[in-house]
């Protein structure tokens, strides 16, 4: 165990429910049966958790989950903020409160329905106040200009990374290609068995032109993830091989927090077998992958081209399918991904993975095997 | 400074608008006013502030303020549920984020118009999704029953208490009259210069029978209330005497939550020198004080009307008024108070205090001078 590990903790059980476009319970079970699902895999029991993390927008109440799981008591009990963006955070929050003593055992989780409840993509009332803690604050500037999606006030700062890199959509086809090929053989994600070619990616209908055609947008997702965080040395004692928190961060801008998180980590850009970037539209990937170190500032567009983030390149991304392929749940899958990838057990499975970074730009975490 | 100290952190800085029925400004420039008057307090610029801690239920969103204020990052961001109820959760945040280095000086803000905007004590819309990270979804199982207030929830719960511990509303009349004269010599207290009799609380008309009269009742209030938590050896350079974090925790019950911050303090009940207890509703105070084992349970009828915990009595409480004295900013202005304790700067000041709890039932924190 490194002296210099900042924080002395892992992630010791991951869970999921079913992704679909209607679940048919409400949110509350979600979160329980994920929560359930976690436990079981980490070899824990509802009495053991003591803390809880979940997003600021999570419809979930820690009390509400306490009583359904039968949870005895809680030491730590967080929200955090910038909705999905804030996913990569989580684990440093979990890590702080094992490191602090405040928690043994903490559960992270996050339920939606996304899909069949509240829909993320639909234009969003103008005149509604913002969900406290989602970040939409900043949605007062866009509406009087009509930009009232996600897919619209992203494209809008969007459009000038395309200009300044020499991007068109033909290149995003590249990236989408890449994940629906993960996906598709990945038996949990929502595109299993269905890859897409670039002529398809080509011929899907514009959504923002001319940045986003269909195929690059996320779909809303009914279903819940949860992970259990605990320290390494209690991690020795339970079921799986731990995924060791090499670095975790939280910050407002993916280079920032990367930069500080390969520092934690000792780790640096090269020394990863593989990423996982929050991708709710496909055009994210391209200024993070730059962000994140993982190319040369305004090489983004030959990098991904090249192959590097695909199946056998250089530092696959994505391999679950991304939130474009395997399913919407707010980054938290993109974690989940990350944490099967250093046990060895993922669908497409990085040989020997031993470095695995997850960045949704208000957070990032590296995760590692013990060594 | 001593070794066993868990959180290595202090308060340094504390801040706070004016409290009134109609503030006439936003919730967003009340933040920024009372953050920069913690900054100012402390001797700390803009640029020094690298984190946040704020309530799920809190408006303004953190990348608000810091473009109002001029932020420039942040590693540390949470919101926290339970809304006033985790008041006394905030200072253990603050203070594990800097024990963690995510952050170096922490903003701890929470600004509301809760008179003049949405008024806290009005009937909830039975129909409506409460508000994400409040703690109310609770709500659905009282409304059914016509209880559709604050006052009116709590009171459910108080009926017990008040009956197991032969309490009356005018065991309540004593405490509140002890608070209104604290209140009345704080010039910052809505109710400065007014104190009450016995009498006139018993004249007040019933709100909830037979438990709360309108002068057992906080008024909604207008206003905003910031601290800065840092390390106790930077709090050394800075302009203000440290209120060093002796414990801090976050709970699920006032009784846990206290165990664990006396144990972690070294310091007990009866080693305090006055208290800061949550009090929207006078009632919420006895549960608190056998909760908080300043009185043995059972005891707490006879304990208040001893004087004990009036001006110059063994414990003072709620030394600024309270929430129902000086104002209602869910909980914030209590830990203000009781950092003017330590300091020795309270408008009722506590000769010599060396220990102050503050205390919301969802948290709590015993601050103390550097020894």
């Amino acid at each position: 165990m490194s002296t210099t590990r900042p924080l002395d903790a892992a992630i010791v059980g991951i869970g999921q429910t079913d992704f679909s476009k209607d679940s048919g319970r409400s949110e509350l079970q979600l979160a329980a049966e994920a929560s359930l699902a976690a436990l079981a895999d980490a070899g824990l029991g509802v009495s053991d958790i003591d803390g809880m993390v979940t997003f600021s927008v999570d419809p979930t109440e820690d009390v509400e989950l306490m009583r359904v799981l039968g949870v005895p008591s809680l030491g730590y009990s967080v929200r955090l903020p910038h909705g999905g963006g804030g996913s990569g955070a989580t684990v440093y929050h979990a890590a702080a409160a094992v490191a602090t003593g405040a928690a043994r055992h903490v559960l992270v989780y996050r339920a939606l329905n996304a899909r069949s409840g509240r829909r993320f993509g639909q234009p969003r009332d103008p005149g509604a106040a913002p969900s406290v803690g989602s970040g939409w604050s900043f949605a007062q500037w866009y509406a009087p200009y009509g930009a009232l999606t996600p897919a619209a006030t992203l494209s809008m700062h969007a459009m000038a990374f395309m200009s300044s890199h020499a991007l068109s959509n033909e290149d995003f086809a590249e990236y989408v290609v890449g994940i629906r090929d993960f996906a598709a053989t990945n038996p949990s994600a929502w595109f299993h068995n269905r890859p897409i070619t670039f002529e398809e990616h080509q011929a899907s209908r514009w959504i923002i032109e001319p940045v986003l055609r269909l195929l690059d947008c996320c779909q809303e997702t009914d279903g819940g993830v949860a992970f259990v965080v605990s320290t390494v040395e209690r991690a020795r004692d339970l079921r799986q091989r731990p995924a060791v928190v090499l670095g975790a961060a939280q910050g407002v801008g993916a280079a920032d927090v990367a930069g500080r998180v390969y520092a934690q980590a000792g780790v640096g850009p090269t020394d990863l077998d593989a990423a996982m970037v929050y991708d709710a539209f496909s055009v994210e990937v391209f200024s993070s992958l730059e962000d994140l170190a993982l190319c040369p500032r305004g090489e983004v567009k030959d990098f991904v081209a090249s192959g590097a983030i695909r199946r056998g390149g250089i530092v696959p991304v994505n391999t679950n399918g991304g939130l474009i392929g395997e399913g919407y749940l707010h980054g938290m899958n993109l974690l989940t991904e990350a944490v099967r990838q250093v046990r060895g057990t993922a669908a497409n499975q990085v040989a020997g993975a031993r470095h695995v970074l997850m960045s949704s730009g208000r957070g990032a975490c590296i995760l590692g095997g013990e060594t």
